[in-house]
């Protein structure tokens, strides 16, 4: 059997044909529309394209997941409010049941990489794990004995919402000092230009051709690796402000495992060195005896589209 | 058919028999003992006690429950660590298994207190509860879908350790800035003593009759209630605290009911107004639309035996 996974961004739709291992199949990208009403036909469409492509019936499909970037009820299948598309209070899974006959189910985009991540990659054999999805944002996702947990009420695990300071740097959730507003590759970016403009000489502005704007996620990452000190002091400031909120994660579900995602984890060893230094410094009760492992997620930009998918499997 | 509780403070032990209906038949009180070993003794002692004493048999009692203040690993009946009791890695299930025959279960204290109110206090008939135990410390317990919620490991659940603002005051687990450093009952009077130093006119000092050291978690409250402006700030901004400490434990879990427990949580209507006001404005998603009912917790002292006695019903 197969299931069709659809992974909802504010720019595009990525839909994947997943097989019940977790295989990505076929892979497509659509173009998000505006309404959410001209979404669910364009989901549609790719669905059966996708289908017919390789030469399957829609029986062959176990069913349609989609997960979505904000926050949605998932037993209701309806989306309730994402930030960067307007289409709140609108009953997706309803919608698109009258579209296409199939088993649907939707959920939150951070929540299904997390399962992904459980059933097919860093995290699989593992019965608790958490994650960051180290993106524009922070999005979390947390899997309890083998389950996707997504809150009592809809919009729970939305983990990049607690205060790393509070009354600190301002989020967009309408809050001041969230996990977002520290740890997301905007915010490193942000800390990057602070510590620029107090530095002229540092490395990161040859780095970014002495054009601000160009500065993103790898500048001081890059110019850190090239011993730039300014770019040390970013980076380690962000590894510590990362490795606290982790922390406050491991201290509230204390997981098997914990996983970085998203794009800053592409830093990769660097980036987990020095947060698994700073969790072994500052673990709750006993220090340095971290029980709970911490690595980066695997499946990368296919989390969200097997991670809709595993919601069949 | 019936329980016993115990609840181990680090000064006393307090012994409940409870019915199954969560009722309260019978309370003792002993003194802690110093090793662990006497303590299992005292147990046993106090459990044969209590069950004479109401002309019962061992065998109407469906089990012993005991809660700890701190870190536990109730698979294995296993103390790991307490801050403020030198029991660490100690197999208190086994020890006590040895001398009653009994069926024993341990947790920790504050997911104890929870349970109990999920089964007869405020939150009773909910499935998500979660609770701060606003005391020395802040405990914090966790029930989904009905079942307490202990962590992936042991010693999850500690919410009262999770940082309100990173690198800020002190906190007893090594980092700085826990919740507990802020929205404690310890905290509170650290941030009572603050405020009067700065302000020898405050109607707080005639409230401790110009003693400091008298300060304790109801100073501010009191002088507040009689418009002390001092009194007032201090009272306000520790509600805050208390606020966004909830409201990140409401992204995380988004439950059907928050509670408040522990000696402040005997403000009430005060607290509880303030409190509710800070996280309808900054609730996530949407402002006001507050979903997660937040009350104040209905069994007090109580609460410890009649959650450690629930375990068995």
């Amino acid at each position: 059997m197969y299931a069709l996974g659809f992974d909802v961004g504010g720019m595009s739709i990525k839909a994947g044909l997943i097989d019940n291992s977790g295989n990505v199949i076929l892979k497509k990208s659509i173009i998000t529309a505006t309404s959410p009403d001209d979404a669910v036909k364009d989901v549609v469409e790719t669905a059966r394209l996708m289908i017919e492509e390789k030469g399957l019936k829609l029986q062959d499909i176990s069913g349609i997941g989609i997960g979505f970037p904000g926050i949605v009820d998932s037993n209701l299948g309806k989306i309730i409010f994402l930030p960067n598309l307007p289409w709140g209070n609108f009953p997706f899974k309803e919608k698109l049941s009258k579209l296409i006959p199939a088993n649907i189910k939707i959920s939150n985009d951070a929540n299904l990489a997390t399962l992904a991540e459980v059933k097919f990659g860093s995290a699989k054999g593992y019965k608790s794990a958490v994650m960051f999805t180290l993106g524009t944002g922070v999005g979390g996702g947390v899997v309890i004995d083998g389950k996707l947990f997504e809150g009592g009420l809809p919009s729970g695990a939305e983990l990049g919402h607690v205060t790393l300071i509070s009354g600190g740097e301002k989020c967009g959730c309408g809050r001041c000092g969230c996990v977002e507003a520290y740890a997301s590759a905007s915010a490193l970016i942000r800390q990057t230009k602070q510590k620029m403009l107090t530095d002229k000489e540092s490395l990161m502005w040859k780095e970014v051709d002495f054009d601000i704007d160009k500065v993103d996620g790898t500048t001081a990452f890059e110019c850190m690796k090239k011993g730039d000190e300014s770019a040390t002091e970013v980076y380690d400031k962000y590894a510590s402000y990362l490795g606290d909120s982790i922390l406050n994660m491991l201290n509230v579900f204390r997981p098997e495992i914990f996983l970085l995602g998203g794009g800053i984890s592409n830093h990769g060893k660097e980036l987990l060195d020095r947060v698994i230094s700073h969790c072994q410094k500052f673990n709750y009760g006993i220090k340095g005896a971290l029980k709970t492992e911490i690595k980066i997620a695997s499946l990368k930009n296919d989390a969200g589209i097997i991670g809709a998918a595993s919601l069949f499997m």
